[in-house]
C-alpha cells in the first residue's frame, strides 16, 4: 500500500509536534510542513530535513537565507491529507484554500468550531465515524483527556453525570507575552464550552463543566466529579479501568510527582521529545469515592501534546489505513506511550503507591 | 454595659484585620495585641495606638527600640477573650497559656482543627451555637465563603448536593519565598477536608470538594455545582436570593471585573482599608444553570480578609453582646459591608450586568 502524504500547515506548537508523530509512522510520509515567517522555528524544521514551504511569499524566506521548497499550495499539491495546525479559530479561514485541491483530506484541531467538520474525533471513542471522511476535527486537548477519562469510566460503571472544573494553563511555554499573572479568571459561562465540545464526541453523556485560567504555563488541570449508574465497590476497580487504557496513567504526590512541574520533570527527565506527556495523568492518591460512592479524580493534562496521538489515528480513520486497535497500537507504539505510569517509575518495594 | 476587651495574639494577617475591626466596634476594646518578632508590623501597630505585647521576651522588642507593654501574659490577665491568630495549626500550642486564666474566653481560627473547640463557627448559619460558649472556632476563609453561599441557597432552594472545586490562592501577598510558581498542585485527597469542614458548620448539608494551589497570591476560587431539591425556574432566583446577604457580592466580567485581579483593585480603588474584600464575590455572568436545572457558580474569596466580620460576630455571640441580626448589621456597617457590588458600582444605564 502506498504510503498517505501528510502535510502540516502551521508549524506551530501542535504542528511540530504531530510533524515528528507522522515521521516515525511507517504507513506515512511527511509530505512536507508550512510557515508563516522565517524564524528559528523553520531553521528546526529543516534540521529536521522536513520539506519547508512558505504561507505567504516564498521570497522573504530566501531573503532570511532559509530554502523553503515552495508555498503551501505547492505542498498542499502533492499531499494527501493536510493537518491544519493554524491557531485556535484560524483554520477556518482556511477551508477555501483546501476546497481548491478536490483530491485533499482535511484534519483540523480543536480550536475550530465544532460545524467546521462533519465529525469531532477522538480515537477510543469515535475512531470508526471518521474511516474514509474527507474532513474530520480533533477535539482539543482538554476534550480529548476528558473523552478518554470519561469513556472508558462510562464503559466500566456506565457514567450518570460528569462534573468537570477546569483550571487551564494561561498560555504555553514558549509564549513570554500572553498573560494571565498572579489572578484567577474564570471563564464567565456556565457550563462552559468543555461541556459542549465533550458532546461532539459523545453525545449521549451527561457532562457539565465549569473553567477558569491560572497563572500556569505547564499543563492544564481537571477535578472531575463523576457520578457512576453500576456502584463502585472498590476504588481499586477504577484504578484498573483507567489503567486498561494507555492513554492514560497514573502518578502519585509519593513518588515527589506533587504538581504539574514535577510530571513536566519526569518527561524529560525520560528524555521524552519537547518533555511531552500525551498520556492524561492522574493521581492516583487524589482519587476517591466520597460517602455517596461518587468518584473525584484529578487530572493533568500537556495541552500541547495530548492531542498528538489523536491526530495519527485520525490520518489511519479517514485513510482507511488500519482498524481503530490497530492504529491506537502503531501509534502508542511510536510514541513510546504507557512508559511512565506508577508502575514504571516505581523504583523499590518500599515507594509507596 | 462595660465594653468587652479583645486581645489578639499574633498580629499577623489576620491578626492585624481583626484588630481594626474590634477598635471600629462600639461594644468592644481592644486590649491589646501581640507579635512575635519586633518588625514593622510591630510599628504599625504602635502607629496605630494599638497596645503591643511582646509573645517572648520583651527585652528583645526594647533592644530594637520597640516599646511593649509586657508580654502576652500580661495581655491576657487584662483582657475578657482572646482572638488567636497564630499561623494556621500553630493556636493548639497556646490551649495550655489561655488554661492559665480562667476567665478568658478563646476564638481560634479555621487553620486549626475542628476538634480545638466545642463549636465551629458562621455567623449567618450557627450563630446562636456560639452563645455563652468559653471557646469558638472561626472556620477558614474557604469554608466560611461556602457556608455564606450554600447556606443561602440551601434556605431558598434546599441544596441537594454541592459539589466545589477549590482554586486555592499559592500563598499570601506579603509572602515572597513560598509557592507554588507556574504549575497546579492537586491537594491529593477526595473528598478534601472542605467538605468536611463545611460539614462542622452545617453537618445536614451534603457537599464533596477537591481541591488544589495555583500560582496566585491575590483570592481562592472556587467553582461550584449546585443540585437544589427545588426547581429553580429563573436564575434571577438566585441572584435575588444570594443578593439579599449582604456578605455576598455580584460582580461582573462585562464591567471589567474578568479576574481576581480587577476585584482587588476595585477595592483598593474604593479605598477598602488594605484593599479588603469582607464579602464573598460571586460573578453574576459566570452563573448559570445547566440542561437539568442545576446550578453553576464562580466565586472569588480574599483569603485575609472574609473571616473578619466572623470573628467579631463570635465576639457578640460568646460574650452576649447583641442577636445575630443585631451583630451581623453591627459588623457589616462597621466595615461598610455591600458597597462593591454591581448595583453599586453601575455608573449608566448602558453599563450591562
Amino acid at each position: 500500500m502506498a504510503k498517505v502524504r501528510v502535510a502540516i500547515n502551521g508549524y506551530g506548537n501542535i504542528g511540530k509536534r504531530v510533524a515528528d508523530a507522522v515521521a516515525k509512522q511507517d504507513d506515512m510520509i511527511l509530505s512536507g510542513v508550512t510557515k508563516a515567517t522565517p524564524d528559528y522555528r523553520a531553521l528546526e524544521a529543516i534540521k529536521r530535513n522536513f520539506s519547508l514551504y512558505s504561507i505567504g511569499d516564498a521570497k522573504e524566506f530566501t531573503e532570511k537565507g532559509i530554502e523553503a521548497q515552495g508555498n503551501v499550495n505547492d505542498l498542499l499539491a502533492i499531499s494527501d491529507i493536510v493537518i491544519d495546525c493554524s491557531p485556535g479559530n484560524m483554520g477556518k479561514s482556511n477551508v477555501a484554500l483546501y476546497k481548491k485541491f478536490p483530491h485533499l483530506k482535511i484534519i483540523y484541531q480543536g480550536g475550530e468550531d465544532a460545524s467546521i467538520a462533519p465529525v469531532s474525533f477522538n480515537a477510543q471513542t469515535n475512531f470508526e465515524k471518521a474511516i474514509d471522511q474527507k474532513s474530520v476535527r480533533v477535539v482539543s486537548c482538554n476534550t480529548t483527556a476528558l473523552c478518554r477519562v470519561l469513556g472508558t469510566l462510562d464503559e466500566y460503571f456506565a457514567v450518570k453525570k460528569a462534573r468537570a472544573a477546569l483550571v487551564r494553563r494561561a498560555t504555553d511555554p514558549n509564549n513570554h507575552k500572553k498573560g494571565i499573572i498572579n489572578a484567577w479568571a474564570p471563564v464567565p459561562q456556565f457550563p462552559s464550552h468543555h461541556a459542549h465540545d465533550v458532546n461532539s464526541v459523545m453525545p449521549e453523556l451527561k457532562i457539565t463543566s465549569l473553567a477558569g485560567l491560572a497563572p500556569t504555563t505547564l499543563m492544564h488541570g481537571h477535578m472531575l466529579f463523576i457520578e457512576c449508574e453500576k456502584p463502585i465497590k472498590d476504588l481499586s476497580h477504577v484504578f484498573s479501568a483507567l489503567n486498561s487504557n494507555r492513554r492514560v496513567m497514573f502518578l502519585s504526590t509519593k513518588q515527589g510527582l506533587e504538581s504539574t512541574a514535577q510530571l513536566k520533570d519526569l518527561a524529560y527527565e525520560h528524555q521524552r521529545p519537547r518533555g511531552d506527556l500525551y498520556e492524561v495523568c492522574i493521581w492516583k492518591d487524589g482519587m476517591g469515592l466520597d460517602s455517596d460512592g461518587e468518584l473525584g479524580i484529578h487530572l493533568a493534562i500537556d495541552q500541547q501534546a495530548v492531542v498528538v496521538p489523536e491526530n495519527i489515528d485520525a490520518i489511519r480513520a479517514m485513510c482507511n489505513l488500519a482498524s481503530k486497535d490497530e492504529s491506537m497500537k502503531l501509534t502508542d507504539d511510536s510514541l513510546e506511550m504507557g512508559e511512565l505510569g506508577i508502575e514504571s517509575i516505581k523504583v523499590s518495594k518500599t515507594v509507596e503507591n
